[in-house]
């Protein structure tokens, strides 16, 4: 995108991010196009030069999360392998994702629905916990994991703990991704006790 | 609470109850108290004769299920259990309480800091996650869980797992809080592995 003279020189890209943190810091529809143009120190014109709409940004940001998890199913689905290794896959992938783009993928999982494009997002996000549970269920079936766990709740749960690392993890802090993913995987698979 | 004559007969209780679907469903700091008289049916000042600000209401909401979580922890330390057995009424008190109280709980999760009153009742839900990660810490000292696993990240992790039931629990629908208790305590403690 070509950056106007005299401006701070953001591209859409930049727009696109520091947009999110505002979502996420004071909630989507609490956020005006007058809030982020005041953050970004641009006119609001200057900022629809980039854009068309909040809902543009909205959309954008969400496509970029759930971009993220589809790409994750895709190497599962690659792989070929059996399910447990695939579910293996899924959860290192998914976490490795989160700790990547914690900001795009905390707007997803915030969504409520108010909105066409939000509800849309959450139909896709949807079948991403779908593509997991039915992958918990086919691993119970391979006699690899525990039958007893109802696979619909087990998988909102894993997915639900791993979605909960938006709310603390740091890049670049004490852990990084892979040592982060290491733990989730334990927990998941082996439980914490001895 | 008194209930004004022909008007629809709410108490406070029921305006708190009401007030907190709505910030949940769009947003605490997009929701204005003349959005909530609109839903009650009520004026701005019949609201006002029950409740001071909206920032009262989100008070009372969070404490509410900080209130909840600290019966947990006072039910903990009255056992006098080793710390592994305090974990395991832990796990299952916080889940019966989010399934009992999953809009206020919800409310609390998303909390962003942007006020004395969100600061407050932040600090107060890190204070449980402390509690939470010291009993994970002891009960790995006692021999009980996996030492191998960071305490304050598996800490973190088992809360973000249990409070994400707020996103798909129905009171009274396929599963009862006991049978959702069951199956997250299996997830915690053995894994899903076989």
């Amino acid at each position: 995108m070509t950056v106007k003279q005299g401006r701070p020189g953001y591209n859409r890209e930049d727009i696109l991010r520091i947009a999110v943190q505002e979502f996420n810091a004071h909630g989507y529809e609490a956020t005006s196009m007058g809030d982020l143009a005041k953050v970004l120190g641009l006119s609001k014109s200057a900022i629809y030069h980039h854009i068309s709409s909040k809902e543009d940004l909205l959309k954008s940001a969400t496509d970029k999360a759930l971009t993220l998890l589809d790409s994750v199913v895709a190497e599962c689905e690659e792989s070929e392998a059996s399910a447990i290794e695939r579910l293996h896959i899924l959860v290192r992938g998914t976490t490795a994702a989160l700790c990547a783009e914690a900001q795009y993928v905390t707007l997803l999982i915030r969504l409520r629905g108010n909105s066409e494009v939000e509800l849309a997002a959450l139909a896709r996000r949807r079948e991403f916990t779908n593509y997991l549970v039915s992958l918990v269920a086919e691993a119970q079936g391979e006699g690899a994991l525990r039958s007893e766990v109802d696979s619909a709740v087990a998988g909102r749960l894993l997915f639900g703990m791993i979605n909960s690392l938006v709310e603390w993890y740091v890049p670049g802090g004490r852990l990084d991704s892979d040592q982060v993913a290491n733990i989730v995987e334990v927990m998941v698979f082996k439980g914490l006790q001895l």
